[in-house]
């Protein structure tokens, strides 16, 4: 039988796309607020021996998890054989170790809570840094998939001569690999500190680059501070305005109008969290992972 | 040693008097969100060995249950040897069936989740209806204390001559416990059913009780709605403006306004969620009840 997909409030227009690739069926989910703030959730949709797989980004995760577990665990009172969850933007990855004395390790106790509820997991570059894989604190069988490929495409299509840039040196690995992708050069900064909140940042052969068009590439947009400040040594270095691109654009407060204003001549996201910025589809990118792994077929 | 209490947001005041009964410390515990939404938690005070108390009430519960069980994981983490939970208003407990094929029950999921993480709970007058005990889905070691004495004592102090109502036959039991401890007489309201929106309220003997000041009980005040429809009967039978009491004075949206308009002299609540009504103090109760049952001693 077709894999059920259940979508989660505001998941439902990148369910149907997901539905597509998977060739599953869309199932009915309600949810709502009673009027003290408590959560309704009701399955119309027959689910005796199927495998359900939920869909819903995280990001705001802090009012979504009660939502979340209560559609697993309906799901599975009413017959379904196995819950998967496909979670384009997985919260809670980035505490991922005690940075001072007291300190929760968030990202551990979240793994814990989905671990019981959840039985296989899909989602899309995770904020892996200290953790190095998934599977360290996610028991449950688990599949990342990358959207760099996705991105050196979209680059390649949609910016002429572009000069891909790294913000420092520690992101020289992944902006290397997405220039050779695209086929592009790439730059990183470098940051040479002259005083305690003194940082100049030189830009090798800025001359050379002038005619090229800057790409700054990041996993998580959040805040868009260090993007701002990136954009902003490219202004002072008088290169073109640069075209800024994040798998995940979470945009805390007015990061997006902040980022646009500092400069940047366009904002592109993946469409791992819903906004206008969207233009980089990973829908297929995480159905033929799913697939691949023989998850949620009986 | 003592054991420590840690008091979530919004729960400082009530943490204040509880730990003064229990003659327990009140640890430091810093929860705020991060940017992008995210919930940070550190805990200042030294754990190791020590018997932890969370304190958090649990109105409006879907954005608080990611903090709590953060604070009770860290707790564990730091070395505390075990962690309570003192929860003045316990969410969850009026979806106790699937009332519509494919409903949720949540009341066990919710449950689920925090037998999961905390290792003993006491509560003030759950909504125990088709549950007829905590344990038939709380797991943990749990309490329930009882608020109507606390009620018919605050009745017999404020109210000269009051006479308790319950609005209907199933709150006679409940009422007339109230009524008796207050040393007050009571009445229950009769509905007379004449069509299929058509109900007529009969309050027998009507005429006797035109001196006496009308109390209406309920344990939850969420919207309020039949606490208004019986105080908009008592009006229409020209009784005086009656005081109406709630346990748990949960208010959604306008209620509190609400019943205020609809004629109500004065609402009352016990202290379980914080709000200008809270004029009965629980928080004894509380601590008794730990003392008891030697809840969070070595």
């Amino acid at each position: 039988m077709k894999p059920l997909i259940l979508a989660l409030p505001e998941n439902g227009s990148f369910s149907k796309i997901l539905a597509t690739h998977l060739d599953a069926e869309i199932g009915i989910i309600e949810l709502r607020k009673f009027p003290d703030g408590e959560t309704y959730v009701r399955i119309d949709t027959e689910l005796e021996n199927r495998s359900v797989v939920l869909v819903a980004t995280l990001a705001e995760p802090d009012d979504k998890i009660l939502p979340l577990i209560f559609a697993a665990a309906t799901a599975r009172d009413l017959g379904a054989t196995n819950v998967g969850f496909v979670v384009p933007y997985l919260a809670y990855m980035r505490q991922d170790r005690r940075f001072k004395a007291g300190e929760g390790v968030t990202s551990t106790y979240f793994a814990a809570i989905l671990n019981r509820w959840i039985d296989w997991l899909v989602t899309v570059d995770p904020h892996l840094h200290r953790w190095t894989s998934l599977q360290e604190i996610y028991t449950m069988p688990s599949e990342v998939v990358h959207a760099a490929p996705l991105i050196s495409s979209w680059i390649k299509e949609n910016v002429s001569r572009p000069l891909l840039i790294g913000p420092d040196i520690e992101s020289e690995q992944w902006v290397s690999h997405v220039a050779q992708e695209a086929g592009a050069p790439y730059l990183v900064l470098e940051k040479i500190r002259k005083g305690d909140r003194d940082v100049e940042v030189s830009i090798p052969d800025v001359d050379a680059w002038r005619d090229r068009t800057p790409v700054l590439v990041d996993d998580i947009i959040s805040t868009a501070r260090t993007m701002i400040e990136t954009v902003g040594h490219l202004m002072q270095a008088e290169l073109r305005s640069p075209i800024c691109i994040g798998v995940h654009g979470i945009f805390a407060g007015d990061a997006y109008d902040n980022l646009l204003a500092s400069g940047a001549e366009r904002v592109v996201t993946c469409n791992t969290v819903p906004h206008s910025s969207n233009m980089i589809d990973v829908s297929g990118l995480l159905s033929d992972s799913i697939k691949q792994r023989g998850f949620g077929q009986d």
